[in-house]
C-alpha cells in the first residue's frame, strides 16, 4: 500500500524511524518498511542497517538525524541505560512528534521516561512486544501501548504493520504492567505444558500428538480466565468449575501420579500450594478463582 | 434430529444407557436427549431421573435393566469402586454392547477394566470430559476417549452429542493420561492468570480488562506449546524463543517485581526452578521447551 508513504510522510520524508536494530528492532523496521511506509533507520553497529538498507531503508548517520527524519520515532534498545544515552543529544529534536519506546523496562522507568519526553514537548508512548520476534508483522502478534492515546489513534495505521496493536490506556506504566504479568501468564501455562508432556510422555504418548489435543483444549482454559476474572471483579466465587478443596484433592491426585511415573511435580506441588492458601483463609467451599484473594499479600490489592 | 433415534435404535429400544446420574452423568444424559437421541436412565437415587423423565428418557428400574435397553451403555460413577460394584450384576447382560466409563481414575483402573469389559464379549471405550459440565452438549467441550476404535467409530453420531470427542488410540489407559496430564496444564495456565491478575491489580489494572487481552494473547502462548512439541519430538531445542539462561533473567525480574508489588512469588519461583534445572543440566544455551528434558526424572522418559 504505497499510498500510506504519503499519508504519513511530512516534511522530514519518512513515515516512521527506527533507533535500535537488535533482534527486535530490525524485525520492527522490516514489518513496516514490508507495509510500504517510508522509514528511517539507525544502528550503532550501522552494517546492521545494510539489508534494511537494501529494502528501501533510508540510513541515518546519527540518532538525531533518525529523529528528525519523522513524525514518529521508535526506539528499541538493550535497556533504558542505553535510551537515555543515545537520546539525550536527540532531546531537542523530539518536540512535536511521538517517542514510541518497544525497550523492556519496569511500568516505574516507563513513567520516568513518559514526564522527561512530555517535558520537551513530544508526545510519549511505552509498547511492548508480547509475541517475541518470529511473529513481527503478522496479524496475530499482540503489541501493547500504553501513554498518549492521540498519538496512538494517529499513528496506528503505522504501528498496525507490526501486528495487532492495543492500546491499553493513558498510564504510561501500563505495557510494561501488562507485559510482566503476560510474560507470568505465559510461563505458567508452558510450565504446565511441558509438565503434562513429560507425564504423557512417561505413559509412552508422543509430544506432538499431545500438543495438538492440548491445543484444542486451551481456548476452554482461556474461557475459564475469562469467567474468572469476571467472579475477580465481583468478589464472588461460584463453584461451577469445582471447588477449590475438590480440586485441591484431584491436584494432590496429579502429585501422586506424576510422582509414580517419574516425573517432577513442581506443577502440581505449586496449584496445591496455592490451592491450600485459599483453604486457609476459608475459601474452601468456594470456586477456584478465589485463589487471587490469598495471591496478594495486600487484601483486596487484586480487587483495585 | 429425530431420524437419528432410529439409526440407533436396536431391538431394544433406545440409542444410549446412561448409569449414574450425578452432576455429569446427568449432564451426558441430557445432551443425548438434547441431540434427539432415546436416552434410558438409571440411578440409584430414583428422584435424579425425574427431570430426565420428562424430558423424554426412560427410567429403569435396575442397572441391568438400563444396560440391556441399548447397545451403547455409558457410565459415570463417583469411582472405580462403584462402577465395579454396579456392574457385577450386569456383566452376563454385555456381551455385544460397548460399555463407555467416564468415571474418573488411573490410567491402570482403565486397562484393568477393559480386560474385564472385553473378557466379557463386549467393547470399552474409556473417557474422560475435559471442559467440566458447564459446557456438555456444545461443541467446544473436549471429550477424548480411548480403547475400541471400531466401537468409537460406530457410535460417534451419538458421542458427538456430548460435544467434540476425540479417539486418542486403541490403548484404553490413554483417556486417563490426558485427563490427567491437561487437568496440570490448565492449572499451570490458571496459575499463571491468577498470579497475573494478583499484579496487575497491584498496579490498578481490573481483571476483566487484564482477562481481555491476556484471552487475546493465549493463542500465541497455545502455538508456543505446538512448536515446542515439534522440538521435543526431534529432541533439539534452537533459541527462537529465547534461551533458558535469558528466560532466567527475565523471570528473576518477575520475581522482584512481584515482591515489591507485595504478590506472592509463587508463579515466578516456579519457573525459575525449573530453567535452572534446565541450566544445570546444560540447556542454559538452548531453547525452553529444553525445561523437558529435566522434568522426567528417567532420562529420555519424556521422548518415547
Amino acid at each position: 500500500m504505497p499510498e500510506n508513504e504519503n499519508a504519513y510522510e511530512g516534511e522530514e520524508g519518512a513515515a516512521v524511524a527506527v533507533i535500535g536494530l537488535g533482534q527486535m528492532g530490525a524485525r520492527l523496521a522490516e514489518a513496516f518498511l514490508a507495509a510500504g511506509f517510508a522509514t528511517t533507520v539507525w544502528n550503532r553497529t550501522a552494517a546492521k542497517a545494510d539489508a534494511l538498507v537494501a529494502r528501501g531503508a533510508v540510513r541515518a548517520g546519527t540518532p538525531t538525524e533518525a529523529a528528525e527524519a519523522a513524525a514518529l520515532v521508535v526506539v528499541c534498545l538493550p535497556d533504558y541505560d542505553t535510551v537515555r544515552e543515545l537520546l539525550a543529544p536527540v532531546e531537542r529534536s523530539l518536540r512535536g512528534r511521538v517517542l514510541v519506546n518497544l525497550t523492556s523496562g519496569t511500568p516505574d522507568s516507563a513513567r520516568t521516561m513518559s514526564e522527561r519526553v512530555t517535558a520537551l514537548g513530544a508526545d510519549y508512548l511505552d509498547g511492548a512486544a508480547m509475541s517475541g520476534t518470529r511473529l513481527v508483522g503478522r496479524p496475530e502478534a499482540l503489541f501493547v501501548f500504553s501513554g498518549s492515546g492521540e498519538a496512538f489513534r494517529t499513528h496506528r495505521p503505522v504501528l498496525a504493520s507490526l501486528g495487532n496493536p492495543v492500546h491499553l490506556g493513558g498510564e504510561p506504566g501500563l505495557a510494561a504492567v501488562y507485559d510482566t504479568a503476560l510474560f507470568g501468564l505465559a510461563w505458567g501455562a508452558l510450565a504446565g505444558f511441558y509438565h503434562a508432556v513429560a507425564l504423557a510422555g512417561a505413559e509412552g504418548v508422543d509430544p506432538a500428538a499431545f500438543a495438538e489435543v492440548a491445543a484444542g483444549h486451551m481456548p476452554f482454559v482461556t474461557s475459564l480466565m475469562t469467567d474468572h476474572a469476571r467472579q475477580i471483579g465481583d468478589g464472588e466465587y461460584p463453584d461451577a468449575d469445582g471447588t477449590v478443596a475438590v480440586h485441591a484433592a484431584a491436584m494432590a491426585h496429579l502429585a501422586d501420579t506424576s510422582r509414580a511415573l517419574g516425573v517432577h511435580t513442581d506443577v502440581p506441588d505449586l496449584a496445591r500450594l496455592l490451592l491450600e492458601r485459599a483453604n486457609l483463609a476459608g475459601h474452601g467451599a468456594d470456586g477456584i478463582a478465589s485463589v487471587v484473594e490469598t495471591l496478594s499479600k495486600r487484601r483486596g490489592a487484586a480487587r483495585p
